[in-house]
């Protein structure tokens, strides 16, 4: 008897081969990695090295950690990106620390004493910059949200009526045309016009205390479980992590409430954070459009998963689901 | 300036203090841990240890890695049950090991060789029994959904029409009573009158080989990122980890194909798996009902928060993001 180590569609010795001899499983339909793979490469859209920020931590044994996260441009995320951009070129992070590592949640960093000075000028950002509505406006013009947002067959309506991408982002939206989905009816909408940004995997948002306040952007925090949905509109998100978070989610969790390190020795000590223009042997990065034909099967396959795997397709795919493919810019 | 290390509705601060001293903010609104904290005695679920086994790895330095898992009984999950429970009563887990570890997705385990030979009377399991159609007919006697599944707002259909709990067990379902939810209009049936478990976060399942193959029990994967629901009925779920999943979810990140560790020393041992009736050092274990007015109140707390963090209550949950409680039952 057979018994292979396989849950998705490639045999377990495969993990014997090297990366270079796999070949994909012959079949009919091409799975979503297969898609990504054969992307034109005017598909790609580069990430300019201004929106990237990159934290690199203490090595663990000789082995160097750094995390690559990519900015959220405006209109998505709003004020609080101005001051990150103050905090890493003030080298605010360096020395501080990843403080908590809470399991199917979030990890945190920032400055554990709470006691240290924050750079001049930081802005203090009001809750309403957690939703967007200028951007439903350029959505609402005909033939915009067809052409920009990818719909795939119920993609949401539990945490609002729809979901999409747009340059790059997972959205939700609290808008789409008259007649083009049966999920609407019955439902109350929520922000009317109203459009955010989406706690999924990987996603990086901003620390806060008690409303009002928004937090400045100087305690961050990653995803590294199910998609905290919940907290979207509620927290501010600003970018997501695109190299490295296996830095970050293989951490030891922390025994103390709400996942944070209850001894000082348990954090983990971040050695400098740097945007992208300041970083020393930062890679060229780049992202398959969400606007592309490539990004629409991908999106679709991933829905609809036809590949030699799987036996019955889902139909569907929440948003947190389908992942926005980023890679190094090949040299 | 103060800035707190919060993201949830507990200051930072509460890091520094013993866990005792901690006490909930006053709020007029439940948290969803605080709901469940006031949950009655009778409104607990003793697990039976019949249905739990233990996975027991090799410590990290001093600490023991102990991983404990609940079996989903039938009719949510069926023949791969019984193999499972050979393959402890064999021993057969004995010296194998955790040989894949995939960011955001699963941990799967079982013999890298795949040499070892398997118990004798080991069932074929026919991929039928992905779904089950039986259980929808309990659901239909009039009443039963009502009480016996939650269902909260817009709970679920990106996935399936619609997805609820019973016995404890987070479920997709193909049915709801007539002009019970908006949401069925204009969508297609998936597997009519079907009824099946979901992929949520530290699901345990079965790892198979291309299909017709439903794979024996003997490879068991468990979800570590967000939910994989397109694995929704194309391979069996066959229970969750209740306890220990941080000793999974931590470990590094193979970099081979699909998160398989490259190097045989990479591979973590798993000392032993046995069931909880022949485990030693096992607490008892209990779960809140999924029939109970407290998790009603507690589903829809996480569909709805209202407690002093939140500004903006989500208005629904996915299943998924509803875990169902899980503690040790007090001494």
């Amino acid at each position: 008897m057979t018994r292979k180590l396989t849950l998705l569609a490639c045999a377990a010795s495969l993990a014997a081969l090297p990366i270079a001899a796999q070949e994909p499983l012959k079949t009919e339909y091409p799975s979503p990695p297969e898609i990504v793979a054969k992307a034109k490469a005017e598909e790609w859209v580069a990430i300019a090295p201004s929106d990237l920020m990159v934290m690199d931590l203490a090595p663990l044994g000789a082995k160097p950690r750094r995390v690559v996260i990519q900015l959220m441009p405006p209109p998505f995320s709003q004020g609080w990106i101005g001051n990150i951009r103050k905090l890493a070129a003030a080298k605010w992070w360096d020395g501080t620390s990843i403080n908590r590592v809470q399991d199917n949640y979030v990890v945190q960093w920032g400055d554990a004493t709470e006691k240290k000075a924050l750079p001049e000028g930081l802005a203090v950002v009001p809750e309403s910059e957690y939703i967007n509505t200028l951007e439903y406006f350029a959505l609402n013009t005909p033939g915009m949200v067809s052409e920009h947002m990818i719909w795939p067959t119920r993609a949401d309506n539990i945490y609002a009526p729809a979901a999409g991408f747009r340059k790059g982002w997972p959205l939700a939206v609290d808008y789409y045309p008259k007649g083009k989905s049966p999920f609407n009816k019955g439902r109350k909408t929520l922000d009317q016009k109203a459009i955010w940004p989406t706690h999924c995997y990987g996603m990086v948002g901003v620390g806060r205390n008690l409303s009002p306040d928004t937090g400045t952007g100087a305690e961050l925090y990653t995803v590294i479980g199910h998609a905290p949905r919940h907290l979207d509109r509620n927290i501010a998100l600003v970018g997501r992590v695109i190299e490295g978070i296996e830095h970050l989610s293989s951490l030891p969790r922390g025994t103390g409430a709400l996942g944070f390190y209850e001894k000082e020795e348990e954090r983990v000590p971040i050695l400098s954070v740097r945007l992208g223009i300041d970083a020393k042997d930062l890679p060229a990065f780049e992202y398959l459009s969400t606007e592309s034909a490539s990004f629409a099967a991908y999106a679709d396959a991933r829905a609809n998963r036809r590949d030699a795997f799987f036996i019955k397709p889902a139909g569907g795919a929440d948003i947190c689901n389908i992942p926005v493919p980023v890679r190094r810019k090949a040299q």
